[in-house]
């Protein structure tokens, strides 16, 4: 492993480039490889974060995702495909550290808490030397633009997809001191019938792009039950009993 | 409001000064008054981490917390004597926001997620502007450290304190995909037979200072039940069924 490089996972942030770290800064310049998740078609959101970064002549390594929308997430299909994008993917990172290149993996938010990186990570760690730069989380980001106090003292905070059924949603609502809701999208109906049903509506703010310069936070009460980006998040804030 | 002051929470992350952002360093820079709460005879840890950005001639406020360990977190009394103290520190930097300054209250981790800054905003967002610089959490800087991937998809994370009792704490965990358990402290007996009595004890990992140079991580099996710092954590990682 002596001679070989390093992967370096590298936290972006939630999206305004100032909230990178200055340790995410220096790996980013002294990286030889910039690898970072795109879908083809659309820009790197991570690399945007990081652009002004970047070491001229640095080689870049988009690793493009499957088109793979057509298929349900459910299916053997769907996380075949995934699966061998992964271990290619891991494969042309594998090529650079074995040639002693430091690769850094652009991640927005922070790289070990819900992120792609991972699954490079679990594939590569192993055989190579590794380092994490924690990042600034997205949900982070969207609390702080909205300057709501999220948990307090022996809070219990939950993460919660609104993927989940109804009933689960508001059972783990209810049994929540404070809650943040990701991947709101087409679920927001279902989500605030279950937050109404745990008695937590009231509080509930709807975030959308949340430390972005057209961020949208209001109460979710204000939110129509029309269209919702994938990426909005609803937060429910803690700390109700307030010294 | 428009000839008063601006409060800004800064976050300063987990612990390495690496780890403050870009934009939290041009707010040490900007500031008029740094504030940050210590204890009477020890140091701010916040201001060691921010420290080597604080402007010449700044002038600094530390709010010492009142000496009340000797009375039960649970009695009115402590409560009293705790909001008072919020109370007087929320006011002296009243005092500083009405001269029109820029008051910047230190926070380790993030403000608005477990922090005592949160009970300085309850009380001065009302009257002033405030902007909150979000933070890395000290959790990201531990299971950064540990290089532990904590959550994926969908899964539902938990932040639980150990001060929880036994059956709840095991059901809590069984409940969750991934969690952390803050304040282990003198509670880790218990929290070790709650972890076995979900089937979680395998795989948690056991984090003292996490983000030091001197950071003790291990598995928790591994660890024997005599001391642990109340600010110790233990990681349950999720994502067990990668692809």
């Amino acid at each position: 492993m002596s001679n070989a490089g390093k992967l370096i996972g590298v936290g972006v942030g939630p999206g305004d480039p100032d909230l990178l770290t200055l340790k995410a800064v220096r790996a980013l310049t002294e990286a030889d490889v910039i690898a970072f998740f795109a879908k083809t078609g659309n820009g790197s959101h991570a690399r945007v974060i990081a652009a002004r970064h970047l070491r001229a002549g640095v080689i870049e390594l988009p690793l493009y995702y499957p088109v793979t929308t057509e298929l349900p997430k459910c299916t053997a299909a769907y996380r075949d495909a995934l699966a061998e994008f992964y271990a290619a993917a891991a494969a042309k990172i594998a090529a650079h550290l074995e040639t002693g290149c430091r690769v850094v993996v652009l991640c927005e938010g922070d790289p070990l808490f819900y992120g792609s990186y991972m699954h490079l990570h679990a594939r590569l760690a192993p055989r190579f030397a590794t380092e994490i730069v924690a990042g600034v989380s997205g949900m982070s980001g969207c609390w702080s633009a909205a300057g709501m106090p999220m948990a307090q003292g022996d809070d219990v905070f939950s993460v919660l997809p609104a993927t989940l059924p109804e009933k689960e949603l508001a059972r783990r609502l209810a049994d929540a001191d404070a809650a943040v809701v990701m991947k709101v999208g087409r679920h927001l109906p279902k989500l605030r019938r279950a937050l109404a049903g745990s008695g937590r509506l009231h509080r509930a703010l709807y975030v959308e792009r949340g430390t972005m310069a057209d961020a949208k936070i209001i109460p979710l009460t204000a939110k129509a039950d029309d269209d919702a980006p994938y990426f909005a998040v609803v937060l429910v804030p803690g700390w109700e009993h307030r010294p």
